[in-house]
């Protein structure tokens, strides 16, 4: 429903925020806020929900659950590049089983696990009964006070970069859905790994940035929207896994945009001058072992247009959340 | 589910939050944490999911769905003495009807006359589909360091205190399913009024403090349990508004600790010195035109004991969510 929500937002939600003077609100991955007394820091909070059959499929196991729930908030929070300290969690569970003190303890574990990696903690959170399993995860982190770095930054001439490869996520849900061995994507799918330092080290170098969770065209459309710029992507160069590449090839697909419109990636998509790509692209590799790739550039003229070998456009259908 | 939850959340998600020094986290009504740079203040951090027909009836107006799912959040805020600041939402809407604009806009008017009433902002939140309504607000606030109003501050020979009148949540909501004229208590079950102001007056006076959502009896044993005291609570002295004196005179209501159990009162239960009560009073009455009772007080010996009028023990079944 995202078209229809950011219209919701637009109309409902983003009057109440207001206020907010120097400081970010709704319309960004996360807000970032003022504390009332002096301080060289900002706060940043942001809130995701995911429900089991919508955003996980209904077999995944508790560890992955709460893996995930956590991560795409982490995710969100390097997408502006703070650093996550803490967060809430509210679950809504229902009455049936399999929510067992096994269970519960598989979910804690893969919050641990988490909160090891990211030095953070759980703060508090909310319990309630419902139809269907729900979790929604409130994280907060910090950052150097004005160093967000927002979708609304991107610049014409600037390069277009994604962090990792793209499409695993779409490929590891396909491979769950049809029982099929693609091991390294579904683990991409179950267990995304938010790109937190990349996120922090962006900061000051990039433009602007999101990262990508309904997939890579309808996440790189909210930046253009909200820089009131233009993209154009060079679909050759968009960052495929050896194993996307193989399905690829062995399987006919009909629709090639597949993989950029599939989402759960959770890698960073941001754009920077050229002049800041190397040492971005270095200190990635470099300290976290981790590819950085231009796919393309931001131009005056509106819209998102992606060309194919041939640099000849490829019609995109639809920005989001399109299956093959 | 409310015993369950708690063992829950104390074997598997309190020892997450293990790293919090000479702050609070998980077992409060909120999280205070010191911000990363040198301050003044504490942010405290509440979360509340509301589920339509779990927490409120169906046919709710949907203006009054988000004021209460603020307004409970607002509650637990004001129950740590904390200054609400701003607040992140979180909805899960159903695919059908009737959740068109007119929805919405009634929606967020709910949300923007507390807005007004308490000079806070929405900065940000979620939006997804699934199978129920479902509402979750982080809530968050400041206070002075070290400030916060804990359960786990009561003291033996403290007086046991409650704010307005209890018992009128639990008649408002059997008004609702009964097709009954008590619009007192409907106003009261659909639009509670935050105790922000006592709340904060209480910081540096009131020894424990919680809000009462589950009801009076429950949430007093949240404290005793919390501060390892026990109670003594005399009947006669809990306030009824006069609606509910009427009520109660009027219908054979077999079980009369239903008032005390129903829950959805969203006052302010605390204790504090003997010396300190009338200052408290005076404020409240003076300042907000708003009642505050002594009902009791904490006694070294562990229990939660309720005496009639007669000064004999009222047996008690179950402390909280009682229905007659």
């Amino acid at each position: 429903m995202s078209c229809h929500e950011f219209d919701l937002i637009n109309q409902f939600f983003k009057p109440l925020s207001k206020n907010l003077v120097e400081q970010v609100g709704i319309g960004d991955d996360g807000a970032v806020l003022n504390p009332p007394s002096v301080s060289t820091h900002q706060l940043v909070v942001v809130m995701d929900t995911l429900i089991e059959g919508v955003h996980f499929p209904l077999d995944t196991p508790p560890f992955y659950i709460a893996w995930k729930v956590l991560a795409v908030n982490l995710s969100d929070l390097a997408a502006m590049g703070a650093r996550p300290d803490f967060y809430t969690l509210a679950f809504t569970l229902p009455a049936h089983a399999p929510y067992d003190k096994t269970w519960f303890a598989e979910f804690a574990r893969g919050l641990a696990e988490l909160n090891d990696l990211f030095d953070i903690h759980l703060v508090g959170g909310d319990t309630t009964q419902g139809k269907q399993l729900s979790l929604t995860v409130t994280a907060h982190g910090w950052l150097p006070k004005g160093s967000a770095v927002l979708r609304s930054g991107a610049q014409v001439g600037d390069w277009v970069c994604v962090s990792g490869t793209i499409g695993d996520g779409g490929l590891g849900l396909r491979a769950v859905q049809n029982n099929l061995n693609w091991p390294a994507a579904i683990s991409k799918l179950n267990q995304p790994v938010p790109r937190v330092a990349l996120g922090n080290f962006l900061r000051g170098r990039a433009h602007s940035m999101i990262d990508i969770s309904d997939g890579l065209l309808a996440d790189l459309n909210h930046i253009l929207q909200a820089s009131q710029v233009g993209a154009r992507i060079a679909y050759p160069q968009v960052p495929f896994s050896a194993d996307l590449t193989t399905f690829l090839q062995e399987n006919a697909v009909p629709n090639k945009m597949w993989p950029l419109t599939a989402g759960d990636d959770y890698e960073l998509c941001f754009t920077l001058p050229e002049a800041k790509f190397a040492e971005v692209a270095a200190f990635a590799q470099t300290t976290l072992g981790l590819s950085v790739t231009q796919i393309g550039h931001i131009t005056q003229e509106a819209g998102l247009v992606v060309f194919d070998e041939l640099e000849q456009p490829i019609e995109v259908e639809s920005l989001g959340f399109q299956h093959f």
